[in-house]
C-alpha cells in the first residue's frame, strides 16, 4: 500500500494528521499513519484508540512505551520496535534502560517456555488472590 | 515433573530455596522453582539470572514486573501471567493499572499486525537515530 | 538453499512443476516451490496437500486465500503474505477488501490478548453448543 | 477480574451492554464484555471498534468471522476460538466448513515455517505488483 | 468435534486407524486421530505426511521427536507436548534429557528475543556460507 | 546498538570474548556477542548460560543445535536461524538433515494448530504416564 502524502491527505485523513501533529507537538507524521491512511476509517479508529490508551492514565507515559516496546518485540514487529524505541527515547529512555528492557524480555521469554514445558501447576495462593 | 518439597530439597536446591526466601523476605517458594528443582543446575542458573535481571538497575522494580507480565501475556503463559500479576500487585500494581496494561498490550498487538501486514517502510529519521 | 531452475528439474520435481503450471494455468512457478525442490519428497507432499486443501470444497477459493493470508500475517511470514496477497488478488480481492482483512486481523489480535490476559471464563452456552 | 452482572452495570457499561443486545438481536451478553466492563472506557472503545470492523463492509460477515477464528487459533486464544466458532455457526458455518478452515490454517502454518526456514527470496513479479 | 470410536470408523478412517496400529505396533489410537477422523480426507493426508516425515531418514527417530517436542512447546500446544513427550519417552528419552531439552528451548527463546530486539546484523561469514 | 570491536573490548567483555574463542577453538566472535557487549553483565550471564546449556550433557551437541534451530525458526529469528544453522553444519549437519528438520518443524506447526483448533482432549494414558 502506498504512503499518503500531506498533499493527498484530505477530509478525515487530514484531520487525523493534524491531530497527530498537535498531540505530539511535532510536524512529523511517521509512515505507519501514512500507510494506514489508505483506509480513512481504520486510520481514524486506530489513532483515536492509541491516543486514548497511551494518554494520561494510571501508568506513566514512559512505562506504557516500554510495555508497548516489549510486546512489539515479542510479536517480532521490526517497524514497531524501531518506532516505539524512538518514542521511548523521546520520553526519557536511556541506552542502559533499553538494554535492561531487553534483558527482562529475554528472561521472561525463557521462563515462559520453561513454565509451559514443565506444565507447572498454578499455586493455590495465586488463585486465592483473585 | 513432580514438585520438589522442602523435605526433598538438599544441596544446591536447598541453597536456592533458602536464597529465594531471603531475597523475597517470605517463606513461600512458588511451584515454578519446585518443578525446576528436578534439574538443580537449571534451577540455580535460572534463579541467579532472574535475581540479577529483576534486581536493582536502571528501571524500577514495578516497571520490570509490568514488562515481564506483558511479555508473558504475549507468549500466552498462564502460569507466568498469574504469578507475575501477584508479584506486580505486591510491588504496588492496582486493578486500574492492570487494566491499563492490558489495554496497552492489546493496542500493541493490533498495531503490530497492521504494521507487518501493511509492510510499512521504516522512516528514515528512525534509522538516523541509531 | 538454492533455487531449482526448470533446466535442473527432473523426475518428481519436473512432474510437480508441470502440475503447478497445469493447475494454475500459468507458466510461472514461484520461488517457494523452487527452493522446496531441494527435497523432492517434501516438494511433492507439500504441493499435493496444498492442491487438496485449497481446491474445491466447502469454502470458496477466495475465502480460503483470505484465511491463508490472515494466518501468514499472524505467523509473520513476509514471503507468504506477499505471495498469498498476489494469489488473493488474482481471485478477486480488492484493495478495500485487503484493508478490511488487516482491520479484522488487528482487531482479533487485540481481543485475543485481552481475553487471555483477563482469563475470561468460557460461557456455559458455548460449551453446551458442542 | 470479576464478571460485571446486569445489576452492577450502569452508565457507559449499561449503554454498551444495551447496544450489544440491540446490535445482535439477543439478550445474551457473553463473558468477554462482562470482564472488560471492569474498565468502562476500554469496554466502550473495544465494542465500538468491533462493531465497526465486523459490520457491513467489503467482506461478507461470515468471511470476517472465519478470518477472526483463524487468527484466534494462530494466537492460541481458546476463549476466542470458542466464542467466534459459535458466532460463525450462527452466520452459517457448517461442520464441514470448520474442518476445512482448520485444514487451511494447518497448511498455512506449515508452509509459513518452511518459507521462513528456507529464507525463500520474494519473487520479482510479486514486488512489481505493488 | 466428537471423538470417532473404532465402531464408528469405516472406509478411509478405518484404514488409517489400522495403519496407525500396524506402524506403531500398538492397539492404541490416540485422540488426535480420533478427532481428525471427522474429516476423513484431512485424517488421511495428515497421517500419510506424519508417517513420511517421522519415518526413516537422515535424522534418527528420537532426534525428530525432540524437534517435534521443541516446536510444540514454542507453539504452546499442550496436547502436542504431552503426546510427543510420551512418544519421545517410548523412543528412549530420559527425564534428564527432557529437562535438558527444556533448558535448550528456554535458552533459545531468550537469545531469539535478544537478537531480534538488538537487531543484530547477520555476520558476512554466515552469508558467504550459503 | 553498535558492535563492540576487539579494540573497544576490555574487562568483563574482553574476558568473555577470550572465553568464546577458547571454547570454540576459533578466533571468530560473531555479531550477537559484539552487540550484547553493550551491556557487559548481560553479555556475561548469557554466555555463561549458553556454554552450560549447550555443553556436555545428556543430549549430544548436534541434537542440541537442531533443537535450537527449530525453536529459532518457530520464533522467527532470522539471525538465530542463520547463525545456528552454521553452528549445526560445523557439528555435522548435512543439507539433507536440514531439509528434514524443516519438514519436521513444518509438520509440527501444522498439527499443533489442528490439535489446538480441534481442542483435542488429552488421552488418559498420557496423564497416567506422569
Amino acid at each position: 500500500m502506498p504512503l499518503v502524502s500531506d498533499e493527498a491527505a484530505s477530509g478525515a485523513v487530514k484531520a487525523v494528521f493534524d491531530d497527530i501533529r498537535a498531540t505530539r507537538g511535532t510536524d512529523f507524521v511517521n509512515n505507519f499513519w501514512r500507510v494506514l491512511a489508505n483506509d480513512p476509517a481504520l486510520l481514524e479508529r486506530t489513532w483515536t484508540d492509541l491516543k486514548a490508551v497511551m494518554g494520561k492514565g494510571h501508568l506513566d507515559p514512559l512505562t506504557k512505551e516500554l510495555i508497548y516496546l516489549a510486546v512489539s518485540l515479542s510479536n517480532d514487529c521490526t517497524y514497531c520496535v524501531t518506532s516505539h524505541a524512538a518514542a521511548a527515547r523521546a520520553k526519557g529512555m536511556s541506552d542502559a534502560m533499553l538494554m535492561e528492557l531487553f534483558a527482562v524480555v529475554g528472561m521472561a521469554s525463557e521462563t515462559n517456555r520453561l513454565a509451559a514445558g514443565l506444565q507447572v501447576p498454578v499455586d493455590a495462593v495465586f488463585l486465592k488472590d483473585r
